[in-house]
C-alpha cells in the first residue's frame, strides 16, 4: 500500500530559449521551412510559435555571439503545484528565485539544475490570440495551418548535456516530480543518457553526459509533427535548401520516436519528431535500461540508418565557444 | 488561488469486453485483419491483445447471442486512487460492489454509469509475458509486432451511446475524475455528445445520445495505430475481405483523430484510431464546444466525406435485440 | 502474327489552357496552395508549373469571363511521329490546322475532338531554364522544391465531359493510338466513360458523358503527387483555407488513383492524385469494363467514402455558361 | 528530322529466378514477410508473385548450394517485336538459341549478356488464374492483397553487377532498345553503374561496376510497393524478425527511389521500392551523369544516411563461391 504516487505539478514544457550567432538564417529556418509563426520581436529577442502551440510562444531566438540554450520554461499544473515544486526546489537546496518580466508569462520561479541550465516554473500564462485571418475553424487549432514551408504543430521536448546525467536527473525527478521512463548505462559505468516525463510522453527532457564538452550545454529542442510523411517531405526541402540533417529520417529504438536531426543555420541541433512514439500509462511502469548490447541492436536505431559520431560529441555552445565562456566566467568570479 | 486542480486517479481504460454472436467472424477480424493476439480461451471468452497492450488482455471476446459492450474495466493510478474514487462512487449514491476472479486483473470495484454500462475500477493488474519467439528486441514493445494482417498498436477508448450525455458524462467526470474535453451542443438543447479524459488524449471515453434506441449501448470501441499510411492499408484490406466500412479514413475535427469506422463481423462498429489527433496538456482546458454551425463546417468530418446516417443511429445491441433486452429485464424484475 | 502493335507517337500530355473568371483567386490556389512557379504573364495568361515539369509550362491560366478548358496539348514522341499522327487526323476527315507562336512550344498541329475540344500537337518545346536559385542538387528535378504550399510534382491527366464517351474515344485511339484501358458501361447502354493512355500511365486523358450539358466541357485536369500523406496535408490545408473539396482523400477502384477533387476558386475541378496509382506493362491488356453492380461495389470509391451527385454533373463552363456559349456560336455561325 | 526514334520492343521485366542455398528461409522472407502467393512447386524451384503481378510468377526461387541470379525474363511487347529483337541479337553476333518449356511461358528466346547472365526474351505467356477466394473486387487487381507481412505490389527492376558497366549496357541498348536513363561516372573514368528502360521508369535493369568479384552477378532484385508508409512498417518488420537491412528506408538522387536494401536469408539483396520514383515522359531525355562531386552530395542518398561499404561490394554469389564457380567452370571447360 506504499506505492508512491506520480507528483503531477508540472504540466509541461512550454518555451525555450535558444541563442543564435546568426539571426536571419534562423529566422528563415524556424519561419520559412519550420512554418513558426512570430509573435513578437524586442529587437533582441523574436517569439514564435508552431502552429498548434497555445501560448504566446514557445521558442524565444534570441541574437547572440554564440549558439546554445537559455531559459527553459515549465508551465506548472496549477497555482498550487507551483507553489509545492518552489517548497521542493527550495528544501533542495539549490539556489533559486522568483523573477518577473518575461515575456509570455508572469511571475516565475528561477532555478537551476545542477549542470547549470536555467530554468522557469511559472503558472500564469499569455494565450495566442490569432487574428481574423488566422483564426483556425478547427476550434482545437489556435491558429490556421501555416502556407510555409513544413509547419510543425507544437514544440515537444528538449535534451540537455550535462557533466553528471544521473545527478541532474535525480534533481528533476525529486523536485519537479519527473519519471525515469528510459535510460542507457553501459557496463556498470554511469547513465549516458536517460529520459524523463511528467506525462504519458517518454519525455519532455532528457539529459545526455556531455562527452565532448563541460556540460550545461544542448544536445537539441525538438518539435513535433507526429506524422512520418512530413518528416520525408522535410526532409526533401532541407537538402534542396542546403540545411545540414546530421541523421534520419529514422526511428529511434529508445522512445520508440521517428526521428530527423539538423542544425539550424545558427549551430543548434533540433529534432523533428515525426510521428507519436509510444505513450504511458502504466503507473507501474519501471525504467527500461538499454545496455551496450541492445542500444547497438536496436535501440539507438530501430531502423534507418546509423547515428554518426557528431550525434555522441555536438552540442552548443560548441565545445570551443563553450571552454571560453566557462573561462570567462571563472575570470569574473572573485578570483580570491 | 482555488484553481480546481486535475484529479490523476485513473490511469487508463485497459480493458473493454465485447458480445458478438458470430464468435469464429468476429476472432477472424480481430486476430487475422486487426492481428491481434490471443492470450486464452475460457470457452465463454477469448482475451486478446495489441501487440503494445502491456496485460494481460486488452479484448474480452465473448459468446453471445447479440452483439454489444460487457464490463468496461479501468485501472487505477495506485492502490490509494483506489480507495479515494471508490469513496467518491459510493459518496454519489450510485450502487457498486467489489468483485473478484476477472481475468487479468485483481480484486475491482463494479459500478454502472447513470445509464447502466459496467464498469471496473482495479489495480491488481496482470501483465502479459511474451513467450521466447514473441519477445522484442524493442524494450517498450512487449512483444513483437505481429506479421498477420495490419496490426493495431493499442486500445485506445469507448464511446458508449446513452439515454442523458450530460449525467453520464458528469457523474464520470465527479467520481472518477475525467475532464470534459469537447462536446457538440445544438442550439441550446441537450448535449449530443462530449468527450472525456484523464490524460492528455482527448478522450478515453466519449458519451453520445442514443437516438435510436434505448441508451446503455456501445457506439464503438476504438483501437490506435498512430499511423495515417496503416488506416489506408487497412481500408484495403477490409474492401477485399469485405467487412464493411461505414465510414473514413477520415479525419474529425472533434479530437482531431485520423478515423476509420468498420462494423465487426459480429456487429459491432469498431474505430481505427490513425494518427496521434491532439494531446493536452493545458492545465487550463476548457471544454471546446461545436455548434449546429461549426460542427457542419470541420467539425464532424475535417475532410474525407460525411458521416452517413447510421453513424448516429447504429449502435449495439441493435434497437430490436436491445429492446427486447430492456423488456426482459423488465419482466424479470418483481414487476410488484 | 497479326497482333496489333501499339502505336507509340504521343509521348505526353504537357500543357493544359484553363479559363478563370477570378484569376487573382485562382493564381493564388496554384501558386501557393498548389505551389506552382509562374514563367511568364503577358497579361492574358500566366503560364506556370509544378516543380518536376520540364518544359516552359504545364498550365496556362487565362483570364476570361467564365471557367472551363482552352487549349489541350500533347508532345509528339518525335518529329518522324508529329507528321505521322497528323496524317491520321487529316486521313480521319476531321478538320486541323498547323499554327505557330504558342508560348512554349514551336509548329503545332491543332485540331478538336469530335466533340469540339481544341487540341495541339507539337514536337519542338521550350525547356524550363531554372535561375542559380532554383536549381536542385537533384539532377532529375528541374527545380527546387518550393517552399509553399504543399507542392504538387507534375501535371497528370485530365477528364473531358462530352456528349458521345465512345465517338470521342474512339477518334483519340484511332488517330493518336491511345489505348483504352478501363471503361464505364452501365446495362448494356451507352459508355458513361473510359479511360486512355498512350503510357503505361492507366490514362493521360479520360472521356465522361455529360449528363448535364451539352459536352464539350472540362471534367476536372490532375496534378500529381504521387504520395498519399500530401494528400492529407494539402485536405489540411484546403479546409483551413476555404478551398471547396469535392470528394476525398479516397481511392477509385478505376485506376487504383488516391485522389481528391477540389474547385479551384475560378470554378473549374483540379484532381489531386496521391499516389501512383497501378501501370500497364501487359501488351495484351485488355480493356476492363465496370458494370453498374461492381462500379458501385469498389469501382467508383475503393474506399474513402461516396462520390457526391455533383461529380456526376458539376463542370466547366457551368451548365447555364456553356449553354450560352453554345448559342452565341451558333447565333455568330449564319452571321447573315 | 534525323531524331533516333526509341524502339517499343521490349515491355517488361516479368520474371526473375533467384538461386537460394536456405530455400525454406528464403521461402519464409518472400512468402511471410512479402506477402508473395507460390504458384507451384516443381521441386526444384518454388514460383511465386506479388498481387498485382499478372503472369504466372515474378519470382523463381530455386533451391542451390549458392545465392545468385538465374535466368532473367523479358516480355516482348508484341510477337514480331519479338522476332525483330532476336534479330538484333543475332546480328550483334552474341550466340543465343530458342528455348522450350520454361513455367509461365513459351518459346524464349535465350541469350547472355557480354558478362554472361542468362536472358530470355518471349512473347507468348501464361496468365495467373485466381482461385474464387483469391478474387479482387479491383478490376486491375489480379488478386486479392494478401493478410501476410507487408505485401509487395510487383517486381520492379534489377540490377546486376558485371566487369565492364558500359560493355554490358551498349548491348542492351543496341539489341533490345533500352534507353540510359541516368549514370555515375567519376572523374573521366569507367561507368560506375547506369540505369536503364524500355518505359517511362527510369530502370527494369541497372548495371553496376562489380568492384570486388569477377563480374556476372547480383546486386539487386527489386519489388516495388509505391508507398513509402509500407517501407516504414516492413523496416520495423524486418528488425522485429531479425531480416538484415543493409540500408534505408531512405531516398536515391538516382532514380529518386524511397528504397530499403534488405538480405532475404539466403543472401541475395533484394531492394523494396517505397514510392513512385519519377517517370520519364520526355522523348528528348538525355542521360543524367553523377559524379564524384555531386553522386556523394545527394545523388547516391538523397537523404535518409549513408550507403554502408558493403552496397558497393557485396553481391551474390558471394565472391568466394562466385570465384570458385568460375574456377570449377574452367577446369570443367578442357576436359582433358
Amino acid at each position: 500500500m506504499s506505492f508512491q504516487e506520480q507528483i503531477h505539478d508540472v504540466a509541461q514544457l512550454a518555451m525555450v530559449e535558444l541563442f543564435t550567432p546568426k539571426f536571419e538564417e534562423s529566422f528563415w529556418f524556424f519561419h520559412d521551412v519550420l512554418g513558426m509563426t512570430p509573435t513578437e520581436d524586442d529587437g533582441t529577442s523574436c517569439y514564435l510559435r508552431a502552429y498548434e502551440d497555445r501560448y504566446h510562444h514557445s521558442l524565444k531566438l534570441t541574437r547572440a555571439d554564440h549558439a546554445g540554450v537559455g531559459v527553459v520554461s515549465w508551465r506548472a499544473a496549477s497555482p498550487q503545484a507551483l507553489e509545492r515544486r518552489v517548497a521542493a526546489i527550495e528544501a533542495s537546496g539549490r539556489p533559486g528565485k522568483w523573477v518577473e518580466g518575461h515575456k509570455g508569462y508572469g511571475r516565475a520561479y528561477e532555478f537551476t539544475t545542477p549542470d547549470g541550465h536555467t530554468q522557469h516554473l511559472f503558472w500564469d500564462v499569455e494565450y495566442f490570440k490569432p487574428s481574423a485571418d488566422q483564426k483556425s475553424k478547427l476550434l482545437s487549432r489556435p491558429q490556421k495551418r501555416p502556407l510555409r514551408g513544413v509547419p510543425v504543430r507544437r514544440i515537444d521536448h528538449l535534451n540537455l548535456l550535462c557533466s553528471d546525467v544521473t545527478k541532474n536527473a535525480k534533481f528533476m525527478q525529486d523536485t519537479m516530480g519527473f519519471l525515469k521512463r528510459e535510460n542507457v548505462v553501459f557496463g556498470g559505468q554511469d547513465e549516458l543518457a536517460c529520459w524523463l516525463s511528467v506525462s504519458p510522453l517518454v519525455h519532455e527532457v532528457a539529459f545526455t553526459k556531455d562527452q565532448a564538452g563541460p556540460g550545461n550545454r544542448l544536445h537539441h529542442l525538438a518539435f513535433w509533427y507526429g506524422n512520418q510523411g512530413q518528416m520525408l517531405d522535410l526532409a526533401d526541402v532541407l537538402m534542396e535548401y542546403d540545411v545540414h540533417i546530421e541523421a534520419g529520417p529514422a526511428k529511434h529504438g529508445v522512445s520508440q520516436a521517428y526521428f530527423m536531426y539538423v542544425y539550424e543555420p545558427g549551430g543548434n541541433r533540433i529534432e523533428l519528431f515525426g510521428d507519436s512514439g509510444y505513450l504511458i500509462f502504466d503507473p507501474e511502469w519501471k525504467t527500461l535500461t538499454w545496455t551496450e548490447e541492445n542500444f547497438f541492436n536496436g535501440g539507438g536505431v530501430w531502423f534507418g540508418g546509423e547515428l554518426p559520431q557528431d550525434f555522441f560529441v555536438y552540442g552548443t555552445p560548441i565545445v570551443e565557444a563553450a571552454a571560453e565562456a566557462a573561462q570567462a566566467e571563472a575570470e569574473v568570479e572573485p578570483a580570491e
